[in-house]
């Protein structure tokens, strides 16, 4: 089922018109909360990063803050917000394809890895990464 | 003019209804942009913190998502997620006024610092901490 989720972010992804597009999918129990790509130009929000408006759809789905159960599935790893939001949303599983390194090769937006900042987290969340990275790496070619 | 504005995100932070209400005022060139609260809980979204909604407001005010010339009062210190939202929209000028340690006390979500968060930032912020400090520090005490 992974496969089929990850494959729904990647085709989110294709939607974004910012340079690096990035999709999302959250799921509970088979059911797709939210599917949603990084729009923060057109929204003239710097903090649409797809991960964001995906929590927030996903509870509003929900009716309720909390997305435990969950499964984030996002073809970058998320940055320092976006991580912090799946913390605080209490999120016990995330799949994502490519690093941060990858998505953003010669000047990340803040130099923190997703692990440095989940040895600060208050619970676990069991991680893939690289997860159908090859499809995912094709995104940041455009 | 710091102190008006501050007095402002106080009084937003007034009417949260989350354990621990904050207040957020952003400012540019002696014009409000977004004065608000944060409300996760009333609007189930676990990333619906006061600076998160006021610099998607503000964002949406100037039409472009960078925050250009701007000042964000918050009436505590800002969480890895909302400083993070903060850096990437680029704002100059952050003014707050209660730690994050006298804001969580017991359980800090996240045990990281804006400070050592800062220092993996892209730019400088000009930081001004403990501003209006004892009034700020009485949202805390509900």
């Amino acid at each position: 089922m992974d496969e089929e989720y990850m494959r729904r972010a990647i085709a989110q992804a294709k939607q974004s018109k910012q340079y690096i597009g990035c999709g999302v999918v959250i799921v509970k129990d088979g059911h797709i909360l939210a599917e949603t790509y990084n729009k923060q130009k057109e929204s003239c929000d710097a903090t649409a990063h797809a991960e964001i408006l995906a929590i927030r759809a996903a509870g509003g789905q929900l009716g309720q803050k909390d997305l435990d159960g969950c499964t984030v599935y996002c073809t970058c790893e998320p940055c320092t917000m976006c991580l912090s939001a799946i913390i605080f949303a209490k999120v016990p599983r995330l799949v994502y394809g490519t690093s941060m390194q990858e998505t953003f090769p010669d000047n990340l937006p803040i130099t923190l890895t997703s692990q440095e900042l989940l040895a600060h987290a208050p619970h676990h969340i069991d991680i893939v990464s690289g997860y159908l990275h090859d499809e995912c790496a094709t995104l940041l070619s455009k």
